[in-house]
């Protein structure tokens, strides 16, 4: 059985949702479907929770609620209308929200509330449509699904007793229908996790029922194996490895809420990436372990705004603790780093720029100097990271050599390269500045 | 002005004293000279200095030491005969033993004094045989010289202020010989420094004096740009910077005892390595920078013996203190490591493998399972690394390129590739059984 998920595009109107119940009458094993909040119809549009969130903050300030509430009731009135299903809906969701405007709680507790409208009303609509069209569905309330969180409002974490109750949710006969995003509390305090967080109700819902797949629609085809800013039509991946997704997503592919997932990696759930637009496209899988002959190059990512401070001192290799002294001092002033690659008589602290703000930079360079009489440090800003990933990278001989000559022919110098650290990417550091003409020939290397 | 020191085999017997003599006749600016005790004159010889700390622990075990004396002064007397110079020399040196033997000092400032008796004798020699052949000299003992030492017997520390004393033997017409090896503190005791300590002395007295250069004279006519072991007669290098030196002589290449330059590199005097047997040979320089245009890859350096700690965890990077927990169960079992090169979700620690004993690999993986739960953990032994020197290195397009494509057609994986913490190298490593064909095939691309 699958567990499908289908995100703010995918239910952001009549006609997307008319594709979503195509696309779950075409295959039986799409059981449990989960949903996020209807998302914008065109590029200027506003995202129903992002309409719920300031709805939100004008009530929590004490103004007039009226006319933020009517243009959320207007969108859920227009695809109830569109559909031709019952208005009673309408009237649960007004009641809903009316409930959560008028109820005692605190603040925060009626944010969550009013966020958690959003998923919760296209599941209604969703079931409701289904049984319209002939398919036998259920709206399932999170708490009736038994997904059971922590009481951290905005950052539910799911409680681990959770997973038992959501197995028994595959002896239903009927497709259930069930809102993304929120959980409920012990005492039964609604919770929502962090935004994005349909994909954690996905994953948790397809672990929960040990689903044989986790279909996660979205708006397109697939995964690219570059950013279709640098390189026109690149071609799409088939199959992902867990860690593959992850070093993509590192720089600068927005694969995935990458946290999200954890409840389907733990379980070795595969997940597929597939759209709502084009059900047909075989869509990007994510597996736990691929086949020794699919092991090749995935995709080249790539991302800028970071910078690095170098050291270099004589005979830094002899001095004990020079190293746990320099990260005392970044640790100090609330500096985080990425990595640490170390020469002998030299070290690069590779970092994000945000996190070394030029107002910092210059305390951090006399402490550096009062604390460890450096004979050189500098600092060195707009760098890029390309990473080039694929597991079992690290053991194809000759790999570094190609990807070597691609960025030496695109005659771009390179100001680090970090492999073997890990087993699924290279990474190398180049300007900022070359990032587009090496990405170019990278992918022309190894995709053209 | 130039100080030159002549190492153990340069004043091993009357011959070698020879040439030295003629060294200094050649060049009117070699004013200070720093010797060392008499070392091997073949093979299976014995140096004098070993000959001595046996004497020495004898002594303090309460033995017969006349026996251990005899052969030590039987050197001496060879030496002194040959030279044709008088022998009142040898009956300075005896009595220098014996008052050490009978004087009521504590065991390790006799051991320091025995310790000094083959670089002080070897001065002694050397001063009386210049003046024989015509050249004015002078012994002049380190007290005198203005070398004082911190009260650290076997690895005496100088104390900054003899810099000023020392520069004082400027005023000197004589050519000035002096003992390496020991200093003496504020309160008159001799201190040794460290083995292989004379060349701390050349390069104190060279800083003291404000030399020119520090010519430093072994039985090599200069430094090789590859270990010999692997590549019949490779290339010399005529000039290396003190970080190049330093990359060097981390892998494999014992060109200096590195910490014995810093005040030379402190003062940017250059260095000098010549054959005191082929004394017109170019040598190798040391120097504190190079022009651009002789910024090249100068050697390729290697050494077996690492072993690397692969740990991997899903979200790694974004575990808080991931890293910092990690050293922390290393330092705490006593571990010190080389580098620590790290991905997204994962991290390698590279260290000595006579630093990972066998016995302690069990509890220190029981440790990070315990403490980290990372999702894959795993050693591997029997790595290699080769470094490619050479200053500017990290500037050059293609440099990459080059040192790859040479791995890759000997057929050689690369597990890991270290660059851009270093502006003075690019590190590699790979199993220790591919080392051969990998430097070879490097040697052939760079050098050839």
């Amino acid at each position: 059985m699958k567990v499908a998920k289908f995100g703010g595009s995918s239910v952001a109107n009549a006609e997307q949702l008319r594709k979503v119940g195509n696309i779950i009458k075409a295959d039986p094993q799409r059981r449990f479907i989960v949903v996020s909040a209807p998302g914008k119809r065109f590029k200027s549009d506003r995202k129903i929770t992002d309409m719920l969130i300031e709805l939100g903050e004008v009530h929590c300030n004490n103004g007039q609620t009226d006319e933020y509430v009517y243009p959320i009731m207007q969108r859920f009135n227009e695809i109830v209308e569109e559909l031709n299903i019952s208005g009673e809906i309408l009237e649960s969701i007004s009641q809903s929200i009316q409930s959560i405007l008028h109820s005692k709680n605190s603040d925060p507790e009626k944010m969550d509330a009013l966020k958690s409208i959003g998923e919760d009303s296209s599941a209604k609509i969703l079931s409701a449509y289904l049984n319209h069209i002939g398919i036998s569905a259920k709206y399932v309330n999170p708490q009736d699904a038994g997904i059971l969180v922590s009481n951290e409002p905005g950052n539910a974490k799911i409680l681990p007793e959770s997973y038992e109750k959501i197995y028994n949710l595959r002896d239903s006969e009927e497709v259930l229908v069930i809102p993304g995003f929120f959980g409920y509390t012990k005492n039964g305090k609604l919770i929502t996790f962090s935004r994005g967080g349909s994909d954690i109700t996905g994953s948790i819902v397809a672990a929960g029922v040990k689903a044989g797949l986790y279909e996660n629609f979205t708006d397109v085809d697939s995964v690219f194996s570059v950013n279709p800013a640098f390189v026109k039509d690149p071609q799409k991946i088939t199959t992902l490895t867990y860690k593959e997704m992850r070093e993509l997503s590192y720089a600068g592919f927005s694969v995935f809420h990458d946290e999200a997932l954890i409840p389907a990696y733990k379980d070795e759930i595969p997940v597929c990436i597939k759209n709502t637009n084009n059900p047909e496209a075989p869509g990007t899988y994510i597996v736990s372990e691929k086949k020794p002959s699919e092991k090749c190059v995935v995709g080249i990512a790539s991302d800028t705004g970071f910078c690095s401070i170098y050291i270099s001192k004589y005979l830094m290799n002899r001095e004990i603790g020079f190293g746990r002294k320099l990260f005392h001092i970044l640790e100090d002033e609330g500096i985080s780093f990425e990595h640490a690659p170390s020469g002998i008589d030299d070290m690069s602290i590779i970092l994000r720029e945000s996190g070394l703000p030029i107002a910092k930079e210059k305390k951090i360079l006399q402490r550096i100097q009062a604390d460890l009489h450096p004979d050189l440090i500098s600092i060195h800003r707009n760098l890029a990271m390309i990473m080039i990933v694929g597991e079992g990278l690290v053991r194809t001989i000759g790999l570094a050599q190609k990807a070597t000559t691609a960025i030496a022919s695109a005659n771009v110098n390179i100001e680090m390269i970090n492999q073997g650290s890990s087993e699924v990417s290279m990474m190398f550091g180049i300007k900022a500045e070359d990032l587009d003409k090496a990405v170019k020939s990278l992918y022309h290397v190894f995709f053209e």
